[in-house]
């Protein structure tokens, strides 16, 4: 395997765990056979992920470890150190040790993930909640500022690299599967449709979204449902990719791409929606959020926030929060609520969507994996581990219910042009 | 008009506000021409409501205060006294001045009241916040005795009673209105089936219900999705009926009532369910709430809670509470969380149906009002006054805003047999 560094990879993982370290340190360790040491680290690590059904061995590949005495699937902790930083920092430990190589998963990555995140939430044990990275301040604080510095380090890795496994519109928020057979493609154009019957748009209309990725979402409302969009966004890539697109398509009179942030939307709406933004936006911002929100809504308006949630509030996954989307924090719907409360919204929908994400992930993955080459020779085999552990890993823990995916439709209290009965999100249901 | 008192009404009004001595009250006004001093209370009082566009006369019946230029109906006000309750204590003294005559309105009452609401609302002006009688502790304690007396107080009324303008099934909670011309039957019998849709029941399964009126609910599940049921109640009068009702159809065998708190339900169920009963829980009680239906469900159920809420924690109505339902209190969503978030309980669904029990609500009071001949031979015309505003009143508020009907699904967190979308709940669809 050739290693080719095109540009350096964004995750600020620490030099020394790259993949030729890795690779020679478990060349090393393999010489030394494991002791009762490494096997009691082992059973540490299995009672602090809460007993896993998940074997766990060691370098020597003997007398794998079975929490359960009934595994599917296996971890392989290729040296002495990898199994320490993951009982120091079981996160971000584990994290790190998979990226180099350190760590290994046989069988079913998203499989294997799924039951570890299971008896985690079991035993009602939170990894890394007693170390001393677990009381780092998380996640990061998002100003205007920060936000910058945390989208870019994640969206801004370039539309080429997302073009090689995400769907042919660039969408890269939770699908909607609504037939059984959908593909990836299908599934997403469905989420955009959602999300218009949701909002019920009107020809003529004018909509603002917050934090518009590629702009798929603003295009379609534009195309499909005759709306006016304004779209603001602060990654520099995809705004451009957006505007080139929108121009392309001759839509550049209906939607405006504006490279801001969302606290400085100041014009007026009928729809105000957001896909995908508010695991950005940080808790201590929603009353901002809220704040612009009821100042662009009009009064017969409707607003949809579609948003990565937990059940209750739990601390973000640290190596995700550290390498992979800096700032980041999926809310409860209590904690939602800080948005509306304050402003008298009435809320008059909440969708769980738990399952198709879990699912839109999965999808993504082997996409991804699919694309291992070509994403080898832009960055390297770390980085794909590292990717392959975040595509993988949240797809499990959507399917482990450790996260929700929420769409919430609110309305001012003064608007009492709220549809009766929600028939009108399934307009083909009897054709079926 | 005759009084005829068959037996004493049980609202709790303070006797001197009788009919009687409102009406000699009113004769001795009536002598007695407003002065300057009478007419700034009116002023102060529009200030208090947040100058509604509802115009304001003394029993003089001249020169109405209108606050906005632009009126629509009219409250009169047939005596100084009725001035002052209100600004002493606005809605216990609104409320009670109402039911004793001394304050009538003019022109639809639910309107009337909406535009108040509307206004306090827009003013953020809580009425009676600042008030002594606002500072006292509502809503009273729900404890296991205190629940007994407050549900007597209201759903012990007599069963004729709430026969005369209910529906023939006697559903006493927030109909659904799937089609624009649906009869208050069909909307109540829509309500039963969107309930059962929402928690998928088959055939089979058994659930349990938490509050459940006068068994219609329960007997519908039972015969039309072929579940068994374990129904709690702790109105004797309500549990009579429906055991009774069930002797009579021959249900006795698969629907069981209960006449017990919640708190004590032990048995296990495929889905819980609870319409209308939240009101009379009480914040403090959520949790116990939580934990009952976390004891209860299965792995692969769902439960399902419907009851009215709030955009935001607000002070219960004071008269509401002190006449017509002691101990109540509508949650917000936020609220509503504290029964969820604890035992780890998925959100997959909430909808809100306000516009639905203002709807209700108004076809309870038309059938109200044309069975007044036959309640006034029960109870008596302040009785029926009180429950006319009570009627008119909470319809008022939904269609203002000010409250909010909730239907909230939740499924234990293990639980993937989740519906991947809300399809089947509108299967007609496509052919309406």
């Amino acid at each position: 395997m050739t290693v080719r560094r095109q540009r350096p990879h964004p995750l600020g993982l620490p030099g020394s765990f790259g993949p030729g370290v890795a690779k020679s340190r478990a060349t090393q360790e393999g010489g030394r056979r494991p002791n009762e040491f490494d096997r009691w680290l082992v059973r540490r690590i299995a009672v602090k992920v809460g007993q896993p059904d998940v074997a766990m061995a060691l370098w020597d590949h003997k007398d794998a470890y079975c929490p359960t005495g009934d595994c599917r699937g296996r971890i392989v902790f290729r040296d002495r150190g990898a199994l320490l930083s993951v009982i120091v920092s079981p996160e971000i430990g584990f994290g790190d040790a998979f990226s180099a190589g350190r760590i290994d998963v046989e069988g079913d990555l998203v499989d294997v993930l799924a039951r570890c995140y299971r008896s985690t939430d079991r035993a009602g044990a939170v990894a890394g909640k007693r170390t001393a990275l677990g009381r780092l301040p998380r996640p990061r604080s998002n100003t205007k500022t920060g936000s910058r510095r945390h989208i870019q380090h994640h969206y801004d890795l370039g539309n080429d690299f997302y073009r090689l496994w995400l769907d042919e519109e660039m969408v890269y928020t939770c699908a909607y599967y609504d037939t059984p057979n959908a593909t990836l493609e299908q599934a997403q154009r469905a989420k955009l449709d959602h999300v218009c019957r949701k909002l019920m748009l009107r020809p003529g209309q004018q909509v603002i979204e917050a934090g518009c990725g590629w702009g798929s979402l603003a295009l379609h409302m534009a195309r499909d449902y005759g709306v006016k969009v304004r779209a603001f966004n602060i990654s520099q890539e995809q705004v451009a990719y957006a505007r080139e697109r929108a121009s392309r398509e001759g839509m550049g009179d209906q939607v405006e791409f504006v490279l801001d942030d969302y606290r400085n939307i100041s014009s007026t709406c009928d729809a105000f929606v957001s896909v995908g933004m508010l695991e950005h936006v940080g808790v201590q911002n929603y009353q901002a959020l809220g704040q612009v929100i009821a100042r662009a809504l009009r009064p017969n308006g409707f607003a949809l926030i579609h948003s990565v949630g937990r059940n209750r509030p739990t601390p973000v996954n640290a190596w995700l929060e550290q390498r992979i989307f800096p700032g980041s924090y999926p809310p409860s719907l209590r904690e939602m609520m800080a948005i509306f409360e304050p402003f008298n919204f009435s809320i008059i929908d909440v969708e769980n969507l738990r399952l198709h994400y879990a699912r839109t992930l999965r999808e993504w993955l082997a996409r991804f994996d699919r694309a291992a080459d070509t994403v080898r020779a832009m960055y390297d085999e770390e980085f794909i581990r590292a990717w392959r552990l975040y595509l993988a890993g949240c797809s499990a823990a959507f399917f482990a219910n450790s996260i929700q995916l929420f769409q919430v439709v609110c309305a001012p209290a003064g608007n009492n042009d709220v549809p009766w009965t929600r028939a009108h999100i399934y307009p083909e249901t009897a054709t079926r």
